[in-house]
């Protein structure tokens, strides 16, 4: 039988989401490697399977493509113990990946890409510096919720832990250290002690 | 019976999204006009709700609070016409919804908050300028769907088509003219012409 097809770029977190969700559903995949840095998503051939020109993407056996991460997450999860069934779980998971997507990646995610991606160029000082404050305010927002809950959208873990884990644990590679955040790395270790994670693979 | 209560700033396209898909659904609900420009969304007794500070936020019957409009919406049409019941189809209407997120409101919403909301002052026009190229990129990325498809996640109007129209049918108000976007623009024309449609309301 002919397997699911990912392209991405493992440096990625958002691509390490995928990776993850797989590992824990014990789904069997190709990994295309992309490198978003040289082109690879902006070719002509590219485009045609996800005119955003962004990674990860998913093909499926039948050559159909579904583009965004957490679009994505919530495919491969769905109907299993990662997404919940009932409208309301599902819905507060889904409150928490458009958190991710809107209020923590465009701070953490993108001030880890300057940093290490683009090597932490001076033009880039200001750029950098203006994603402090809405970063620390979404890892509060995390800090305050995981003091109530075992996971960030209630008692169980899910596709919203695995949205908000993929760039919260290398958060310091985007200079936002998680001293602070103590309920924060409590979460980190219980999802990292899970029988079937795996850790981001470092090109 | 107690209603479902919304709170919202009826300027923001977000608030309109809720509304709109209400109104196609024959919801009725309460609505508590919040002005965020006054800090409404910053006070103790709304972040107690949202610790995020966002609109619009859904209140149930039972004091439990959704925040993040388009988690709203896919609660909202959960299980109707407004959102596919099979994982698929349910996926791709995510993906275009975490699009708007990430690729479109970025660029077309914010534009319009710096022009309509704060009066487009002058130490905003690098920021405002920063924004163009990828507000015309994901216009072309609808356009180029729509041109084959007539709603944005293929056959049926549903809650992605909602998620888009709020900010995309106001463009001009953020500086994006749809002069060059004939499929976005017959989509806007299908998408008004449906006869539970409600307009935005303006102030």
């Amino acid at each position: 039988m002919k397997k699911l097809k990912f392209y991405g770029d493992s440096r990625s977190g958002h691509c390490y989401k995928v990776q993850l969700l797989c590992a824990e559903m014990d789904i069997e995949y190709d990994w295309e490697e992309v490198d978003i840095l040289s082109g690879d998503t902006r070719t002509a051939e590219f485009l045609m399977m996800n005119p955003n020109g962004r990674i990860p993407l998913l093909e499926l056996p039948d050559g159909k493509h579904l583009a965004e991460s957490n679009a994505i997450l919530c495919y491969l999860a769905d109907g299993s113990e990662f997404l919940a069934s009932d409208a309301w779980s599902r819905a507060i998971s889904l409150q928490w990946m458009f958190f991710e997507q809107y209020s923590h990646e465009p701070y953490i995610a993108t001030s880890r890409f300057i940093i290490q991606y683009l090597g932490n160029p001076a033009d880039k000082k200001i750029d950098l510096g203006q994603k402090r404050a809405g970063g620390i305010s979404a890892l509060g927002i995390m800090e305050q919720q995981l003091g109530e809950h075992d996971y960030v959208s209630g008692v169980a873990f899910n596709v919203a832990d695995i949205a908000l884990f993929a760039y919260t644990h290398i958060a310091s590679e985007g200079g936002f250290d998680l001293d602070d955040f103590l309920n924060i790395r409590n979460w980190i270790k219980r999802i990292e002690s899970r029988s079937r994670h795996i850790p981001m693979v470092k090109k």
